[in-house]
């Protein structure tokens, strides 16, 4: 018994069933962050104008790519997603910007993937759009914060 | 002037325009680590089937996601790649499974998010492979190691 | 208060969210047409083919798109739909192709843009399997017929 | 009256209404087989190591592809599927390999196509993987073993 | 001799075989709009936040659309583009937003299909992201200005 | 040593590299067949209406099938396809619909699995058209005929 619940008991991969599972509302909120210099954090956030904004960019990102989620994590379900909101703020202590990402399902299975590939993309982005200016940005300690619905209960990141 | 060349002079978010960068060889190389317990490293590395391995799946996982990386990341050009491989290796005194990627085209500009995307996209796989032992985990380090060809020069990770 | 559901009261873009509206049956009929020089819509009807017929081209195109909304409008929700029509007729006096589309769905939130966009997504292909004869066409008049479905109630274009 | 549900009553192509129907369970079992050389499948079954392997490489692809059904078969419904699984064997006698594909749904279409779908991408997958060395394979025997579920009464293959 | 391209001379659809033409830089521009109650475009264009732009969102959702065209138009061939550059703005008189796009590539083929899709899905996310509060907008006017580059000779809108 | 091209010398999964390959004009034929009642190829060729087709449809999904080979087969590297054509011709003493499909690029790498798998897409498409009426039928025989172009030769199935 691996435990991993996307290989089956014949040790091949699978596309786990969640048949039996009940339709419930699941929730996930995950983050992650971009480190960068302290310049190209200004650049990012102190734009004057309503167009080209890469923050705004990058959110919208991260909901697109929340949509996506099946298509890039082989065995992930695809899933009729109810809510998507990715939010970005500026940590100037930490020298980064601090990505959210917060998804809802009504379905038989929870939403921690398209949470993190909500942040992941969100990230790329901030990435692709800044690295003209600082191409040794990091992306880092993007993880799951929440989980809520579900048989297996909910999850909650130690010391949150 | 922004410096931010996804932002035209107008303000306004672009595909920016490459048609005169010359067509040459690019290579980028990227890495990054996903966190965890060493029991569920273990699990990950420590399978004894050539079936439904977690590593396997996450390798090839980003070998697909590069291939999409134009339609995750709004700005970003259609590529033709020539080259993709993205290598998974343990790291146990950092408890952490470690991702490489390396992505070679011929075209007008380079392919430092196509390496990015394989690794954000494999280590996100990793997550989902093993999340049913392990939902601590923490993807980090996801960073540039090296880039090459193209006329804004080389470049290389300080220190690396 | 913006009275735009897509942006938050944060003021940031969002897929609103839809997890406590009721799963109804939803409708939604929308049309558009393209202009074209007569010898062109007689080009386009006229075929005495099975094969290669622009109109049938082009209605299954609408069909397709109608499926990948959620791709391409970025706040879309992802639907599973449960019928789509796309119908091309000629309208000679106003030397026009008139495409029509209707989706239903059984979910939490309309299909307009689902119809819409099939419909859009059909005047390209017609512009596309015609241009070779005719560069000047143009699309007009896509607009939202009906709506069915959903708490916000019923709407139908004045003068219908 | 054709009896060909996805065309309609005035002879256009359509994604056929399905909104009446029930939301039941609905599995779909396909199978089909790659013929090649004695050599080819002893180089795609005898390999000693976890990484690289054809076979596992294209079981995965083939619930990739799963997902991907209603993008490729231009009138099948978007559908929520809860369960994939591919399995290829060696048939020695028969000199191929033998892919199986088991779909599963809570929904108001079958998954025919999706289990279909899922067995031609695995074979394409193996024929991607071993045509360095063998040109000469060929794709056979694709067909439905078996549906459950949905008013259209269960399907078993004739002999099974 | 139908003239059509896309239709070969036994009569079926084909993806026209553009082997032989040069490669050469290829640009299309087109245009079009959607017309809305006044109070609609004071709602777009008045926004005073950087984020949730309802005409942000449209450039970059046509931005990104143009790389989806081979996807959505079935006889479209897939172009690596060199340049995107969709731009929205209010024509207060005619009571509309105007949608510009522009596109190039190095290719054997134009990139009209591009330029035109670019500013359909514009079109139908400002439709998306202001149909809260006016469902009666229509897009109009969705035509080609000009095209240059290929053996077929440029293209200009009469009158323009 | 392998001779498994898609498998590195460390036995990796890899996109391999062709970076080195010239870009020449390749092209591949490949055909395949789907088996069915006389009555059922009756149907699909006897349609006295140029829409609905299933025979059209099925062509054109073919086509658009062969651009997304690189999406399908994990391995696959993304290529600009010059030409795809698709024909459906019944067989009538085989109780078959003969699907043939020619693909041509120029590039680095050839266009066999494009081929097969605007086939094989062909095929599935066919058996959804028809489905309603025929459950039992086979898709046999998706094999190469002929590959021109690029370095490793030429190659024609034995007996052609």
């Amino acid at each position: 018994m691996s435990g991993l619940t996307h290989i089956g008991p014949d040790g091949r991969a699978r596309m786990v069933d969640v048949g039996d599972k009940d339709v419930t509302e699941r929730v996930a909120l995950a983050h992650g962050r971009v480190h960068m210099q302290p310049e190209t954090i200004q650049l990012a956030i102190g734009r004057d104008t309503k167009k080209g904004d890469p923050i705004a960019i990058a959110e919208l990102a991260g909901i697109m790519a929340a949509k996506r989620t099946s298509d890039l994590i082989p065995l992930c379900h695809p899933l009729p997603l109810s809510s998507v909101k990715v939010e970005i703020q500026p940590d100037s202590r930490a020298n980064a910007l601090i990505v959210t990402a917060r998804v809802k399902t009504s379905g038989r299975t929870g939403v921690e993937m398209e949470a993190l590939t909500a942040v992941s993309a969100a990230c790329l982005t901030l990435y692709d759009m800044l690295k003209a200016v600082d191409k040794a940005m990091r992306i880092d300690g993007v993880e799951l914060l929440e989980k809520t619905g579900g048989k297996s209960g909910d999850y909650r990141k130690a010391g949150t």
